[in-house]
């Protein structure tokens, strides 16, 4: 499950780059932006034909800086390091790899925390609503400005994952795989309730002022360590607790009875949320749990799921990870039926695994050997697709 | 599900009546209470020889005003009115009922928003933390007080349920049925982390003034509102929280893309949030959670609850249901195996519902079977332990 040093060592250092669109942004939301940055990473060479590139869409909490490191301190390793990279199932090597910040993003790209050029001040909520299906648009920019007319692959986890369905079906043309890990087609009421009380305790949190906090130099960051412990929970599974902390206390073996945290579970709860506070803007979590919420693209087909995604032409592969009870199995079941209606190539992975929804981001057998066979069939592909081009 | 007119109108009007003890209660947690006072109610007649005796114990966030009403309005139920009552499984025709509210509670019982005899304020955070022991050793106090050496049944749900167990192991004599419905053992890992979500929520809220928050005239309603969001989605099944609201939206058929509450789940959820801020003492709601983490009584026994239990002499009935995932089905099969092992008279139900773990609160058909058809077999036996009585 975890990577050794030489696998940690043979991450690659890379910096992250910015492009500007100077175009004025009309959003699905109806709000608007005047111009808009993303910051990207790219790993890997493009080859001639620009056959080879993969767009990597990050979730809730990610960013552009999904692979390599920026550093020798062993602790700027990208988030999806353990899958992407030279001689990983994602192989650099091989690969053209993208990944950018999505806009309403807290880690370069346009966001409610960047500087409205029309106040000179943070956005703060003055920052419109995006959706997956904007995220997709301003991707959809990127890949022109990097001269990439069609993905090998659009790949995603979690609300990545959610943006890689829309790929499918917003630019049937622009992507010959698409890979919907750990996701759904639409959240359900459990998921919509947990967003809310994450975003309740951010909104109600006295520092909150309004979604102006940076005027006040503070920040809601007592709302946001709860949402992130809220978060943390639902991330893990209910076994993968048990096995990784049990009821066991904290460097004691009897009870204080006090509010000072005793069980373990609560020492890594707060920990989390602690850590989370002082790297993510509260307005960013915000906008990508309203995304969240949002997705569902069988609202315009009358919930007819298999409607919704008639326009995909891509080959799918959907992975499941038996112990997320976050977006179970039988959500990816969904869309796998759905995609075989409309008589797609569809291969589904079920994992076998306790950890949880946590299970995409991290190196488990099953896991990274489908994504591996599956990535060397799209490495093939390209690579005659490069053979016939230089022909 | 629900009650039908007819069934509410035949709730008997009651009274909370008070009970002081002069006594310094050492507690569990080696804190002290100078003297205490139970507030309780009671239902129905207790026959001559005190054998019809019933004692509820009360959840979470429960109280003493368990059936019966106290005015005409139509809003003074008690919390368990579905199942308590004439005529009702639990008959309060054929049994006496008694519910005290906790020692810690915010009902009447001495807790923390009491007036401290010693410093002429409200406890706060002195008061110490009180476990399920001490509710059972004061509950054991009231039934002196009452007359009742022996209850025919002590009867709870969820954290209810571990005060029934408590019982059967620290006054094995004193209660000739056990009912343990929707609860565990222990909590686990998850139950404990969702705990601690609830009461840093709560800690955190800058209203709280370290519990000391009745001084400052204010309390921390922002933290508790979070607190009881959290708590009702682990109350509600997935599937109940899909059936009751899925993704429909409030009053509207399109996305306003703003955060006032958008979804159903937002508004029923924000709405049980605010109800609760005015009914509920913070302080209170941290110590329940804390009683909750704290209950293990195999960890007096090296982990073998089979050990634990075996001071207990009690029938057990022993009720869980299909969708609760806060107190699934197995944590009660792994109750009614220790008490199998022990040699115990055990039954054992399993409701099939998807109502979650609230179902243990509301009328679901094999459920208040179950219940009737127990409780009769109880009554049979009380009348004829009176009949011999009085021969």
């Amino acid at each position: 499950m975890t990577a050794s040093q030489t696998d940690l060592d043979s991450n690659p250092l890379v910096e992250p780059q910015e492009v500007h669109f100077d175009e004025l942004l009309e959003l699905e939301s109806k709000g608007t932006l005047n111009g808009y940055s993303l910051t990207y990473e790219t790993y890997g060479t493009l080859n001639s034909d620009a056959s080879n590139a993969l767009l990597i869409c990050h979730a809730l909490s990610g960013n552009h800086h999904v692979a390599g490191r920026y550093d020798d301190s062993g602790r700027s390793y990208g988030w999806w390091h353990l899958l992407i990279g030279p001689g990983k199932p994602i192989d650099t090597n091989k690969f053209f790899v993208v990944c950018s910040n999505n806009i309403g993003g807290c880690n370069g790209s346009t966001g409610p925390s960047s500087i409205n050029p029309e106040t000179g001040k943070p956005y703060g909520t003055d920052f419109p609503i995006v959706t997956v299906k904007d995220w997709v648009y301003t991707q959809a920019k990127l890949s022109d400005h990097l001269g990439i007319q069609q993905w090998a692959a659009v790949i995603g986890g979690s609300l990545g994952g959610m943006q890689a369905m829309q790929w499918s079906i917003t630019y049937p043309e622009r992507l010959r795989h698409c890979l919907v890990i750990a996701s759904a087609s639409k959240l359900n009421a459990q998921n919509i309730g947990f967003n809310d009380v994450a975003r309740q305790a951010i909104r109600t949190d006295a520092e909150f002022h309004n979604g102006n906090f940076y005027q006040h130099q503070t920040s809601p960051a007592r709302g946001m360590r709860v949402a992130r412990m809220i978060g943390h929970i639902t991330y893990l599974s209910e076994d993968m607790m048990g096995q990784k902390f049990g009821r066991s206390l904290r460097k004691k073996s009897k009870f204080d009875y006090e509010f000072t945290p005793e069980f373990e579970v609560e020492s890594y709860l707060r920990y989390q949320g602690d850590q989370f506070i002082n790297k993510f803007d509260a307005n960013t979590y915000l906008l990508m749990t309203k995304a969240l919420d949002y997705f569902d693209p069988a609202a315009e087909t009358n919930d007819d799921l298999t409607q919704a995604l008639a326009p995909a032409i891509a080959d799918f592969l959907v992975i499941s990870f038996s112990s997320d009870w976050r977006f179970s199995p039988e959500r990816s079941r969904e869309i796998v039926r759905a995609l075989q209606s409309n008589k797609l190539n569809v291969s589904y992975a079920e994992v076998d695994c306790p950890q949880g929804h946590d299970s995409f981001l991290l190196e488990i057998d099953d896991y990274t050997r489908v994504m591996r066979s599956y990535l060397n069939r799209i490495a093939r592909e390209s690579s005659d697709a490069e053979a016939d081009h230089n022909v």
